[in-house]
């Protein structure tokens, strides 16, 4: 994409009463826009990340055997009265609203309620099951406070898959493929090296959930790292004082010593893992027929990853004091060509072609095709973090090379064209 | 995709409360699920349906030089107050809710407002002119009734593109742009031959607004039909009576005369696109400084096509009695695989193979791997309305041919396999 027919700007300032820094950054290189407290839209360079994000993800998701659909925002009342989570009192970020006739609607926050009413079409029989059921669907929660930019959002998109199993052993094999594909996520998005399976207060129906927790001083959730494990405890289960002898077996049983935890660590919470167990397929009457012709209720689990806290959260951990920094995977694009002109137009000739065989041989690129001054040019390319950089000026032109920079490491290097093509191609997969 | 796979199932009668054919058949081919009247589920099929109709709308889009945005379904009652539209007795589709502190927010119905507001950071000049920028997004609309399926619901996605112009000239060459755009969307969706282009009632900024009318006996307007030239004209602005010699004067500027007009016909508004002039601009102050230095509002158009609503209407008039009937292009396979199992499993054994070669060329295929019997794996076939079938039974494998289906002329013809996979590759362009 030529940078002279993008519509956003960079802007020195972000607004005032944004206090976080991802959507600082964000606002700032012109990803995103803030409505109100929570609520972001997303401009192009966002939308791109936001999209290659979502599609990790979906591959992931696909891989072990989710089955995508997209649920709604309106909620009917009935189906949330069914699970006693209609009353704000229970739970208590609902967005409400009405038809003209007056009949209650709420926003969704979460969608076990309607998945698990859709779901009584489809499962009739031990045949129906295992089914999973995974959606990215925007999500309405009434914060009180939204100080974290897109991290928590008042209207932010989540990806949520639901798990249907017909035993507990096929549930559990299924959670633990989920947490080995949430963890490939992470990896593929340069987060795995300081994101951590972490256990966490567990809610009905298992002694603990599993969050993925990356590292992060702008993270809200505080964590205790066992770094020979390479796993962690949420500060909700465990603080760092002395533990009840039911508490420290509670922690042997899942193969923790204190004694070997290190913190407390400021972190994000990245996604979550919950066996649900039947609190929903009992409310609903979600039932099978098994193979000894009994009638059994399903058992549940829900997995969420939110794509725009994951971008927040990239935006928080990689950036630096340029601006952002980002994974090769999601980049917006994948190499951003700047030329400098001169005034003969020989730059601008070059580049022109330059920037059309890169494109025809697949390589995303964002081309600065602007007037602007070079020093301008530098500064809006590290706020916008484009992994790989090329320059291209009379200067190159004579010495018959391209000066190619890596956002990330500084690094600068000059090579031939034809290398510069061999680079771009060589880290595509 | 293995049909046992799939979580969802064929039923023989859609919900009591459904009128819609559209999401009669949609439903009881698993398509879609009703969660509250105007308010649907996607799922697996439907999903896939769904966002190759998105995709064949983006490529259009970006062609014409959009650039894709995703703004927000929450709206600031500041920024629709500038507009004078908040007030329910102007906007009468408005659903609102609250924030904790009691701030009132409205749900989007259209993006206008919003996108005018945001545009005030990224145009000051007319260098930053024009600018084309849509979006595919949730519209939420407190309808009154909601008795048209997915063709007009209550939570629907929707893609709106605006232009913002710096003059009439560059405004009206864009404006006959998109309507080519337009034709081109709906031919590609094989609803070419039954769309028109139609002058519909233009608001404040200009005689009519054009219209993209599809005949279907479901259709909710009433047009007139100029044959030759392909063009009709909207109920709401001529209604066969006798013209006042001003409204004759109007028609005759579009050069339409009433004697050439054939109608009444029902039809289906699949698109529409407006000359906004500087209403939103003006009320926002979305100023440029021309290059005379002067300064001068933006001149905006607006421009719809509901992607479920479109979905909506191929179900209603490419269906036939044994159910839906997919364009190749937007259909959620291309063929539907269909193996009658013998004892010995060799149709099996023979149709595994088959699927995973023909997946491994890039054709898409639900393969009905189930035990169900022929005549209910045949009707659940047309109700689903994949545009191929091959069906493998002991009989074709004997013959060493398969039994190809095409589902919208019913043509059957026996072919070797390899002049299958020739017949599937030359369809896929």
């Amino acid at each position: 994409m030529r940078q002279s027919f993008l519509f956003t700007k960079t802007r020195k300032e972000a607004p005032k009463d944004e206090v976080a820094q991802n959507a600082k950054l964000l606002i700032r290189a012109g990803f995103i826009h803030k409505e109100l407290a929570g609520v972001y839209s997303y401009l192009p360079l966002g939308l791109r990340v936001m999209e290659k994000i979502v599609e990790v993800i979906r591959e992931e998701m696909n891989a072990i055997g989710g089955q995508e659909v997209t649920l709604t925002a309106l909620q009917d009342k009935k189906v949330w009265e069914t699970s006693g989570r209609w009353d704000d009192s229970v739970l208590d970020v609902w967005f409400k609203t009405k038809l003209k006739n007056d009949t209650e609607l709420g926003l969704g926050t979460t969608h076990e309620e309607q998945l698990t009413a859709l779901m009584k079409d489809y499962i009739a029989s031990y045949r129906d099951l295992p089914r999973y059921v995974y959606q990215f669907q925007t999500k309405f929660r009434n914060e009180t406070r939204a100080k974290s930019g897109i991290m928590r959002g008042r209207e932010f998109l989540m990806k949520d898959l639901y798990s249907f199993s017909a035993d507990q052993e096929t549930h559990d094999a299924f959670y633990e493929k989920t947490k080995q594909a949430y963890s490939r996520i992470f990896a593929r998005l340069g987060l795995g090296d300081r994101t951590y399976v972490t256990f966490a207060s567990g809610g009905s129906f298992s002694k603990y959930s599993h969050e993925f927790q990356t590292l992060s001083e702008s993270g809200e959730d505080i964590i205790y790292i066992d770094k020979k494990q390479n796993i962690a405890i949420n500060k909700e289960v465990y603080n760092g004082d002395s533990l009840s002898t039911e508490e420290a077996n509670n922690l042997a049983s899942v193969g923790i010593k204190s004694v070997n935890l290190e913190g407390p660590f400021k972190a994000i919470e990245v996604g979550n893992i919950f066996s649900l167990g039947t609190r929903f397929s009992d409310a609903f009457e979600l039932n099978f027929v098994a193979q000894d012709g009994s009638k059994k209720p399903v058992i549940m689990g829900s997995y969420g990853i939110g794509p725009g806290r994951l971008m927040g959260t990239l935006a928080e951990v990689l950036s630096d004091e340029n601006g952002l920094v980002w994974p090769e995977v999601v980049a917006p694009f994948r190499l951003h060509l700047i030329a400098l002109f001169d005034k003969e137009g020989k730059v601008k000739a070059y580049t022109d072609v330059l920037y059309e065989e890169l494109t025809e041989q697949g390589v995303e690129v964002l081309y600065d095709d602007r007037d602007q001054r070079a020093g301008e040019k530098f500064a809006d390319a590290d706020l916008i973090g484009i992994p790989y950089r090329a320059i291209v000026s009379d200067k190159t032109l004579a010495e018959k090379v391209v000066e190619f920079k890596d956002r990330k490491t500084g690094e600068v290097t000059k090579v031939s064209e034809t290398q510069l093509q061999k680079m771009l191609a060589k880290k595509t997969d």
